[in-house]
């Protein structure tokens, strides 16, 4: 790729990450908003209009939004979305992460398109890498055992659940997976793990030292952690608002980590080489779009 | 499941042991227009009208058609499309495999619904699965040396190249794979493997000893086989016309094995065990949308 | 396994572990000299002598001394090795861990056989496996990156470099083992790693991310130290003296970790469980001995 | 490796493409006694006198001798151990394949020291690679069944059985060893096989689809063949006399494969790739004995 001019805007340290990553890639790169740490290679601006002239990418953080304002954890400077837009030209490809339909309006107001580059596939699927290597970190951490031999049970075959079922079963875990639709099922016997149909899930709860919850709604309930083995520890990767019932959880004693947010604490410097990998991608994507 | 009647007409010997599994189960099952097979279990009628009297699921050959008529290569009796909807009641399910676009209408004419078994994503996903077993044979069988330690180049990650992927590298080969997809890409990472984006792959044939093509389209045309290192083993996955130009291979003395059809070929049973699960999840289905 | 009865003398929470498993598999346990912890199932005796009368089999801590006395870090029970074995009758079955030549000769001269279960293969191997788990976790703590995808160094191909380079390559690294013996090398190219001989590791030093040495001498000073990647994370498994010049490495800015006793460490529980399966062993072979 | 001069006296497909390799590799190769082929770049002696003279290194077949002659099935000439042995040097360097006592005796007699490269570990490891990759090909071949998803039982855990194990969980397969050793038991487990005290083989051979023997002695006579599920296929892959009672096997009705000498059947290329790089090893260890 040709050296472009790159304007990173807020954010936490995947985008001081990121900042840095496109300086050393040979990129021109300047930062505004996240002044409390020095991207080595970056120019700090003192200004957003200076941030942004001549920029051919912004680049907004991940999340986008925080208390109504850009999310600019390492600043104390505040920015509405407005005053961003504002300051932008319609040439100028512009790339935020987790965008709600509110941002695209917004920006649409102003005659631009804001990319969404947490929608792009390749960086869900390296997120659920670092999730699946944080999760089995925390397991790691929170038993007085090694993994190796030990029964896990692993809810739902999505991008979380495929790559932390190859890792555990590497790992020596007696690996088993439930999920509801048959083509998941198949591919769960493909790989050579035990499958459970989600419709049989009650009869399979019992037997498993470690579960992980992939599902993105309230799976475990009182009834089924109740039907647990004693002592089954239970790891939720799901987002808000959780898989786990944790009150019920807590009263039947039953032992929760509830693992939020796992690449960026992680592994801050893989999420960044991610952002910049998924940038170039986008990049490449409107060129070819713009050259076709 | 509670015993059902099954009709099972026409087909090949996947279609016997489909008729065999069924009786094993305990359902009642008459067979026709397979006479030359004696499927275990099940009962030969000595008509059409007979076999699908009072069946709940009618079950027709994968794939439905051969010769503008019913696909029977294991009995003598034709029969066409029309003769065997206007046997049946709209009440019975009735399922069929690779079902053209004239057979759905023409089912439709006589107030049928023909489901395709074949477009389950569950049943792609297990012929993946014997499809790259049986390329695993191929490769062997074919090359005087052993897999491990050998450097294999797979084109395209869908169903076949995951499979694929998976067990080769467990075989002890080192396995790059090729994409276009940026998703595809992050998979192939995940994995551990090497990959090579689409738009790469002229400079990346070059240093392998066997390559798998599993797109189907013509990717390997007579430049790119003349670039391959000499020996480079060409083995195609891809259904007709598949992927590779075989006379520029011919004429250019590369080596190819061009593999249609092996989950029949290779594993005719375990083909019988898919499809009949297949019709178990399709029947799971149907029953659940009248019940709910 | 017929109940026996026995007992638990000094020890750390492996011992306290080791108590329990055998009280839960139904032998009367009596433990002494571990009376900071409260070991289920298991009777804390009042005395030496009363802990040791009529047990079939005495077990001492792992490893066996500490300044010159039995290790009991949990008691304030300061016992000589002569004062234990003065209690015992050459019909029990008395084993230690770590046991060296002085003590194996004091039991000799009090007319007993001391065995030492850390010299039974099955535990040292089960041992290995959780080293190289607490390796793993070590390094996932150390690093702000995921291992998927990085390029990983093992020295060493013994016990715990292999369940190591087993468990690195299917988080996704890249993973080159260096060894000496031809044996090793071929087992490294049967698995599929890259192998480097121990003669040519100066030249394969560089291009890695993180480096594990299992090589239980001075392998890595200043020189090869110098000739690493800026940024490779050295980790030491190799017991004193270790295999890295620590204070080289400290001049030269190269970050290491020594992760000494991962497996009491980080497992404990898993510890106690390898020692009661190798004492269970133990038991078995010695009563076929007397059997046949 | 500076060039040296080998003569390769018979042997069968491995030797012809051991002399091609070396001749490949730069080095000056003679051959004689396996006129039937054209070594590729190696000159074909017209006697043995010629074919050795000046060599500094002769190589003699894997397997040493064919009914009471040196092994030469590639040609018609016929020689004696004692015609061969008096046509060499004790200066040169002399390598054979199992090579009995008879012929280490009468090679001392000239004053020779006859090397079985065969004793080598490395390529005692590499045959067990390709003996294991032929096992899974007659596995292939002899079932109407994907691998992927059936029940396996490996007898032993020694080289071939570690290097199966590994390759068909991949393919998919559950697997269970059995072994009579504790350190063995302890390494199934390691890698998550499922484990089976040989002394509890009776009652685990059951609930087996698949049953690989590697144990070279009768371990399965008539009354364990009899427990096995109907329709287990037994491949035997220990050499002479086997662990299979053949006889009893047919008149049971169960199926039985004998694959035998699979390394030069399904890869001889392979096999003269590892021999090569045996007899460089050996080299290499002779030089830096007298070097040292």
């Amino acid at each position: 790729m040709h050296p472009l001019k790159f304007a990173v805007i807020g954010g936490d340290l995947r985008q001081v990450k990121l900042a840095q990553l496109l300086a050393a890639d040979g990129h021109a790169v300047s930062a505004f908003a996240i002044d409390q740490a020095r991207p080595e290679g970056a120019v700090l601006a003192a200004s957003l209009k200076g941030a942004v002239r001549e920029a051919d990418c912004v680049l907004l953080p991940l999340p986008l939004m925080r208390a109504c304002a850009l999310n600019t954890p390492l600043s104390d400077t505040v920015l509405t979305l407005d005053e961003v837009f504002a300051a932008l030209d319609p040439a100028q490809i512009l790339c935020g992460g987790r965008v709600d339909e509110a941002a695209h309006r917004q920006a649409a107001e102003h005659g631009l398109t804001l990319l969404d580059y947490f929608t792009r596939e390749e960086l869900v699927i390296a997120n659920a890498v670092a999730t699946a290597e944080g999760a089995i970190q925390a397991a790691m951490e929170a038993t007085p055992t090694i993994l190796s031999g030990m029964r896990v049970l692993i809810l739902g075959f999505g991008r979380i659940g495929k790559v932390l079922a190859h890792r555990l079963r590497a790992l020596g875990m007696r690996v088993t997976v439930s999920a509801r639709n048959y083509a998941d099922l198949a591919w769960i016997a493909a790989y050579g793990y035990e499958g459970i149909h989600a419709d049989a899930l009650d009869s399979g709860l019992p037997g498993h030292d470690i579960l992980f919850n992939t599902i993105p709604h309230r799976v475990l309930g009182a009834e089924r952690l109740a039907a647990l083995d004693a002592g089954t520890l239970c790891i939720d990767l799901a987002s808000k608002p959780g898989g786990i019932d944790f009150a019920a959880a807590a009263s039947l004693g039953v032992k929760t980590i509830w693992a939020l947010g796992l690449p960026g604490e992680v592994a801050p410097v893989s999420a960044g080489v991610m952002i910049r990998d998924t940038i170039y991608n986008i990049l490449a994507d409107e060129s070819s779009l713009k050259g076709g």
